[in-house]
């Protein structure tokens, strides 16, 4: 194990948090807030680029990075960007609990958008762009951002550090380079984060002013969801529902597709099956519960309109399958199949290489091709058949990843709704809060934790849990693995 | 595709049930039932013994049986003695609907235990005895009666159909002659059960006479929880509940254990790792629920003794990990953490080759084995390990179908619990309902469907869904998904 390196790089990790911290502090500023709430972005600064230098002072002899390396860099940097990321909350007393501090702040890096908060109003204006902020940098991952703005020493070093942040089973280089494949991905980031905060700024909605429209565009690009209004968007005009709907679907599509457009290759965006298999799901499951909200509640007292109902579907469709979690209106009150769509859509997510979380559907596709092959040869034994996504053979030991993946996910999902079921709380609570925060989305589907719920009522273990939970599916399981394994921390291997 | 050696077994099942249903019909003579009942089981039996004579008639003229057959001929039986096993229930007017009536049957032969009747104090002698004679007949299987009696032609085409419908990843031959397996493990089922009755019958309890002994016993023996009780055991006597919860766990260990320890080879029993986990899995999820519900409790009107405590605790992880389904009081009334525990044992259930259902543990210990091995692999690429189980090494394939039918598992289970969600119960109420149909146990966790309700609110529609749920769960899937399968009915290949 090469431990000089890790510190080397956690450094630079901590470096890059004080450096990102000066944007909160600028709303601080820029709001005339209280002393305390400048010392609340300054104190963590501080800490951050003190010991991030000293981790940085003394260089590694060797830049060597292999896999098991790679892990422990990116599960140690997220559980620090968590613990240092919830000083601003505790220290401006907007949540003094620690473990409440550190769900909202393990809800924001890791774009899942749960919250323990209970009303919005109380929130000021620093902590709430820090909230949304921290979707907005876990939506993409520091490392990929440390690896666009460093040199790169070797190819396949920084190769490990993408392959155990970024979400889905490959990670694909658009570019020979891994550092300008990074750029690429960041800049196409930030090109369609700052489109999103123009439209909505210079939309109709009164309500979208230059912050609401950032604090949303950023929980939206990271597919977070942490809401500032009580309610999420309902009260905000049928415009920006649907801006923001048509935004959590482009931030829940693989990036390389925006960059294959860009070069012109639609050729391959037309046969990425992922995509395919996303815009039909998307399609289908919109069709659905428009359909089964509208008739189920015609005469009833809370009948929609057509345009209503698709909105909602739509809208809440998006939210979940792209792992966001905005809502603008009840949906745990929709008939249990409409429900039962969503919670599908939990488990699913949307497309690996976005920042959508979930199994993701390429997960899913391969899956699905396996498991028809395996029950072939269950049948007739003698053919010999290989899974192929996109038209390229997929390796053995790649689908046996996917289905082990799938695996740790059931675990992980099952543990977890065990570990916070001593709260008390039903099984039906239990089991969507362990699930929602696994995948990243943020409401669960019964009431106490539903759109208009928050995660308050739960204890602080279990709410400990449910937070290093988000963070192990965040990072899709391996990093944190293997960072609580004995092995890795025996003598260097 | 062997079409004629596929009709000629069914035919030999269709026989043999109804020769099977002889039984149910001296209990209608015993009881001096009305003409209506002595119908009820002499139409299904002639109609039975008719079209088994008919499709018995033509012999086959090749007795090949290859994977494909096989999986065939236990789908296609299990479909028949479900179609055919519900016409007493409808003849009779004790369930006059024909869905609830395949409902009941299904959850008779799968052995699970699920059931649409509200009051139990309604239904006649003989139908009470043929919903739990169905317990018996279908937890050993009927094919593997039907290996037993008939002269064996090649060893290999035996091997398809046990393989095919018995519980557990791999079927272990106890000696070389298939049909010699099959006696050994009937008549250790026989011995057993027998035992069971007069155990019963002759203790202590002046409730168990010798009609309940036999319908609890072959309930027990079969692993299915079919109560004739309301409120199940409840009323029996303390020694009756301990006698049953043991004899639960006896049925639900891999009865080649039972001949090992009659042949006096000990010391392979002692290395059954399934064997081991399902001890331990026993001893911790008791110890566990004993210490909740009595220090719940303790200061509230519902308190236990520790006895009491332990007794519920004892019974109900019993019932549950064996896939049975009694009850002795109302579970769900439990605290949170101790109903997680049962909704865990519904996933797991117990050992491969036994008459339990549910995952079956030797998988459970298989996946936790290569999980482990894939994420050493991910962090140390360089070292090969292989999953070893009782000392003997797993091949690829063989984890590979242990990962692929967990899979499966979740998929049959999210999507019946998607098909049943129409009804407008909660999620909790059709996920339960799905996992404890799927698993084969009986009860689900919420109070609609726990050991105090039942499934009569369900509709057609779901009643039948959750009964070919039950049958594709107890089948381990792929019987019935190659039934469905339209290769299956191309042109012989």
């Amino acid at each position: 194990m090469n431990f000089a390196i890790i510190r080397n790089i956690l450094g630079k990790i901590m470096t890059l948090l004080a450096f990102l911290m000066c944007l909160p502090l600028a709303i601080c500023i820029w709001y005339k807030e209280s002393l305390i709430n400048y010392l609340a972005f300054i104190i963590p600064m501080v800490l951050l680029f003190v010991i991030g230098r000293i981790l940085y002072a003394k260089k590694a002899e060797s830049n060597r990075i292999l896999a098991r390396e790679g892990f422990v860099i990116v599960g140690f940097s997220w559980i620090i960007m968590a613990l240092f990321g919830c000083m601003p909350y505790m220290i401006s007393g907007n949540i003094p609990n620690f473990f409440d501090a550190f769900f909202e702040t393990a809800s924001g890096f890791t774009t899942t958008g749960s919250s323990i908060v209970t009303d919005y109003s109380v929130l000021d204006h620093s902590i709430m762009f820090w909230r949304s902020f921290a979707h907005w940098i876990g939506g993409m991952g520091v490392l990929v951002f440390i690896l666009a703005i460093i040199p790169e020493s070797k190819e396949g070093s920084s190769m490990h550090i993408l392959r155990a942040e970024s979400p889905g089973p490959q990670v694909g280089k658009l570019v020979s380079k891994m550092r300008v494949t990074s750029r690429i991905l960041y800049l196409i980031y930030l090109v369609l984060t700052i489109t999103l905060i123009l439209i909505l700024w210079l939309g109709p909605d009164e309500k979208m002013n230059l912050f609401n429209s950032m604090v949303y565009s950023f929980g939206t690009a990271g597919t977070g969801g942490l809401s500032i209004d009580n309610g999420g968007l309902e009260t905000y005009a049928r415009s920006t529902q649907y801006i923001v709907a048509t935004f959590m679907l482009i931030f829940a599509i693989n990036f390389s597709m925006f960059y294959l457009i860009l070069v012109g290759n639609l050729k391959e965006v037309f046969r990425n099956e992922e995509l395919r298999s996303f815009l039909i799901i998307v399609f289908v499951s919109v069709l659905f519960i428009t359909l089964n909200i509208y008739f189920t509640f015609r005469n009833l007292p809370q009948a929609l309109s057509f345009e209503e109902a698709f909105r909602n579907a739509y809208f809440h469709v998006a939210s979940i399958i792209s792992t966001t979690g905005y809502s603008i209106s009840d949906f745990i009150k929709w008939p249990a199949a409409s429900i039962m769509i969503l919670i599908f859509l939990t488990f699913t997510g949307a497309c690996a290489g976005s920042t959508a979380g979930g199994l993701k559907l390429t997960r899913i596709n391969i899956l699905a091709k396996s498991m028809y092959i395996k029950i072939k040869n269950m049948i007739s034994p003698r053919k010999v058949e290989v899974v192929k996504i996109d038209g390229k053979t997929m390796s053995n030991e790649s689908v046996n990843a996917v289905e082990s993946y799938i695996v740790v996910y059931m675990l992980v999902l099952l543990l977890c709704t065990f570990l916070i079921s001593f709260d008390g709380f039903d099984f039906a609570t239990n089991f969507t809060a362990s699930l929602t925060c696994v995948s990243n989305v943020g409401p669960g589907y019964t009431e106490i934790i539903g759109p208009y719920g928050s995660f308050a009522g739960f204890s602080n273990f279990s709410k400990f849990v449910l937070s290093l939970e988000m963070i192990t599916g965040r990072l899709e399981f391996f990093p944190i693995l293997v960072l609580f394994s004995p092995k890795t921390w025996k003598k260097r291997i």
